[in-house]
């Protein structure tokens, strides 16, 4: 940490500051400058919160210098993490995968149909609601754990591993107990309560970026999930919230690119809740890939207007299937390759 | 809803749209305009996504008509709702209220003295932290139940109502079985889980905004705690994430004005949060008293440098006694009065 | 500057950036932590960009320790500034101004009513628009020079002096023939032409902030004014850029705080712009008061509906007349006073 | 337009708009809802202001329908237009094309030399700034007309045309005598002097989006250009301002996409600007061609550790050298082509 004084900071002042960061076990080293003095703090402070120095009399401000986060920073684990879906869908290797399905599980024909022609498109794993976190709570929740029964059904059928959310702690037993991975939303991307939950059960966890968080409040958010035992985290850039009104959210691909260069878990992106509208889709799908994410989680609906959510943004699994050469060559541009389906 | 075709919309195109909404049980209206077509939707629309509608070929977009909230909203309960909090602390009436206290419950001794010392300089609901959610998660997440009985024994001791926080659905029973007001924080603002469990128990809830929240989406949030059954919801504005960097957020003073226009439960702000600094906490009080808050809610600690949390922003117990007779003035200015703490 | 160098920097990546800021003729100081090294700048590095060190191998980022601005800075210039607008009309001391008159100039006959209405109603200024930047190239884009002649008789009729609109560098000494006060706008925040040519001219320039603008750039921004010669600037706050859609903008209050902190230049608020709706225009106008503004600039229209521009966020002369005694009273409890209208 | 009445508006309130309506001469439709009435307008009212019926009583709001550029629209103009700089560089046909070189002009050794290596790494023009809008007004501000000359020798030295800035309308004469296209920068998106003056000469215009505007704006800023005369108009997608701090802005890029939804205007990217530093550029640059730019604009720089201006955002030439094979196979991929540098 670095505590920058006013210009006109007494000596006393400065003891102050000194005599405070002393009291916290750390060493100080002080550097007089030309118009004035900064403390820099030495020791491992990354659980200091800097803004406390701010109310000492004669302080400017104090900075950060270590990063807040830990377990999942490069710094201390060069190698890229890989996280494996199911059996064969890993994600951080050269592969990228495509993870596609509905919003809303809706019935069992659905999920399995959808699930079938996913696949035939290229999908490696399979994207469906069964508990929703709803803006109105009026609207429709999802089908809960015959939801999940749907997805195992579809898994079943087609062999693709199943990716969907968890809203609460107290189902996430159930959830992993059909889940190939849980998705916790963006919604709940600070329910410190859910990442600790779903860090000590043993699925992999597709964890969305918060729509107004920064990298380092994400990359710390990540660490409950770690922290609580499971290393099997993916992280995922859906779109964040800011001024712009033509789509749902902004899509922040160099995010994508910055999140690669930080952190050794694998990134996704989410073109669909990124941009919410089905014309944006592909173009944002090639960019996510582009930009290098480990692959991206997009939403397929055999009929988008009767989808129960999400309509405006889904992709029909014949505009999946013809914007997926497309990502593969684009895969190749970069030095990567798209996974190939197994059969079932 | 109204749902706006292109220039050159076909007529089975507008035919299409008219089904779809025939299909959903609706009735239309469709409007023939100089350069383009509208169709008007009559009838109970609130719960249909308008977006739906833009996956037809031909339309240009889609646009609600009806405010998606229904039970927060003002249009049909004209008269201000009153939340009261322990026995005498009144929110929404003409008394403004000013619930102070420490961030973090440290200990039994310094959460009475604290509470003590707000009483005296003028608060009527004391606040503080047992169960915290931390951005990073090796930070202190606070003292959990010994920390709501550390609460207990300062309302005990002075007979303020205590309002503290709650994490987790699992926690509910709990901290509603000590205290007289449930926070839902910022982190936890679409949290539907915890918002709906805070809705089925009896304790009044504070309900902060989350923040990047809209205010359609707040409101609709505050439904899931109406609709479980718990009328009583006080709204608080606590700052919003913007590009601004020299607060620890931006605090949207306007937004106060127009909940108190759209909903008829009573509004409160945080200044301490909203600023994060203790040298602007009292201009942006006096500011939430200016625009039309029904009270605040402000971090105050007796030794802000060794505070467990957020001490950059924790007034100290004499610069709160120093604020309050300007706060009373401007509660005159608005037709108001500041409320008077009852001796215990 | 603070360069704060990779955990695993090597001694020669310290060697070439301490190379580097020699070369840049200042001198520096290293830290070894405890897990990274840190370098310190000493000297006026004010205008060295900071991410050109992180170009440098090892180097993971470079922090600015100086405030960018300089000479509008409070640092150096305790005292805060008053700007005089005519003769009488004094921002930035103990007394509280109003600016206050239409979006746009319509007709001589309109401006000299309003000017006598507002100044009833506590004015001591006069706003009006004779050039207007407009979002749409084909809508009324002001009366240019007539539109000056009818704010002279308006000033002629009622002593009030006139705070006008300038769009562009070749208008300025038109502008300045005719007004008592030059207006820059938030769309020409960073129209560093603009501004350094009302730096050039004597009459006060009231500076809006940019709807994007940090208070860092902000400040440096007004430097170009002041370091053209011109002293008298008055800083404005009038909204941001945020993800809101209830107004226009949102309105930053604790920006005005933090402003008067870091300057010595006086600042008022816009609270017409920054919300957008005439029912919220006198709350805001009243926390502008409270967060400690030195005045306000507000739209005033005998006749908001047929307004030419911003009707929607314009006050009636009775809505200003009526809202005047509470700002009186907000400005007494901040031990300020509202001026009073000298009579012609 | 769509005006949405108050649940419980009268009739007598509901003619009132309709008067207002014809008023204006413009033609009404009520429609009577189950819940509210809505009232209609019928005919051209793009120019009209649809917040002015909000402050008519019983109206909630208005809405409106008719998007509001005109000129710069797609609707009216199905084929893109393409615009050409110099004699061979065409932005908007199927070739891409990489517009490259230094922020600032520094000497016209430097140029010259970067103008060599970014044609040899594949740019077909050339950007270089002479007149620098600066940040702080004591930073280096451009060469002025000197450094136009140090571009027209570059330009005769490789034959690629040349791209500058103007930032004052007393500029652009001169500028316009030197360069081939005109760049109008993100600080004077709003500059409507400027935008009209660059309208009324005969070269292109780059004309880069506001760092805080939305699409809509920004069209109807780029029909100031094209109604003053001037058709060959380049749009620009550069980052905007997020909550976000890693980058120097986040890059839109679905912006990029939509606008070519929406306008028959070309559309480059500025990966350079809009990530603020190298290590981003590549992956931005790869996400541009991917999600269907017509081309881009990226800063290189020989040495950018020693670059008088945006150093830590440019590439060297050997790191564009690098990426442009990517960028061909992404081209490819997307069914469009890199256009190959014409030999001197």
């Amino acid at each position: 940490m670095i505590i920058v004084m006013n210009p006109d900071a007494t000596q006393d002042q400065i003891d102050n500051v000194i005599g405070m960061i002393r009291e916290m076990g750390l060493k100080e080293h002080a550097i007089q400058g030309t118009e004035l003095t900064v403390v820099a703090v030495i020791g491992e402070d990354r659980k200091k919160d800097p803004s406390i120095f701010e109310t000492l009399p004669g302080v400017s401000k104090a900075m950060k210098v270590l990063a807040p986060y830990k377990m999942s920073a490069r710094e201390l684990h060069k190698q890229t993490s890989t996280v494996t879906i199911g059996e064969d869908c890993v994600i951080g290797g050269n592969a990228l995968q495509v993870i596609a399905g509905p919003c809303s599980v809706e019935s069992e024909e659905q999920i399995v149909n959808t699930a079938r022609m996913v696949k035939e498109a290229g999908a490696t794993a399979l994207r469906g609601g069964a508990f929703k976190p709803r803006t109105n709570p009026f609207s429709f929740q999802g089908h809960g754990e015959d939801g999940l029964k749907m997805l195992a059904a579809a898994r079943e059928a087609t062999g693709l591993p199943i990716v969907t959310e968890v809203v609460a702690p107290a189902d996430v037993e159930l959830v992993s107990s059909y889940a190939d991975c849980l998705q916790v939303g963006t919604r709940n991307a600070q329910n410190y309560a859910l990442l600790s939950e779903v860090g000590k059960q043993p699925k992999p966890v597709l964890y969305k970026r918060g729509m107004s968080m920064t990298l380092d409040e994400y990359l710390q958010a990540a660490d409950y999930i770690l922290a609580a035992g499971n290393e099997n985290v993916i992280l995922c850039e859906r779109g964040i919230r800011t001024f712009e009104k033509f789509g749902r959210n902004t899509y922040s691909i160099a995010a994508i690119a910055e999140l690669k260069h930080r952190s050794h878990l694998p990134v996704v992106g989410d073109p669909s809740h990124a941009t919410g509208h089905a014309h944006l889709v592909t173009p944002a799908a090639r960019a996510t890939i582009a930009v290098g994410a480990d692959g991206m989680i997009i939403e397929v609906h055999h009929d988008p207007a009767h989808a129960w959510s999400d309509g405006a943004q889904s992709l029909t699994p014949k505009q999946m299937a013809d914007m997926m050469p497309s990502l593969a060559q684009i895969a190749d541009a970069v030095g990567r390759s798209l996974a190939i389906p197994q059969h079932a």
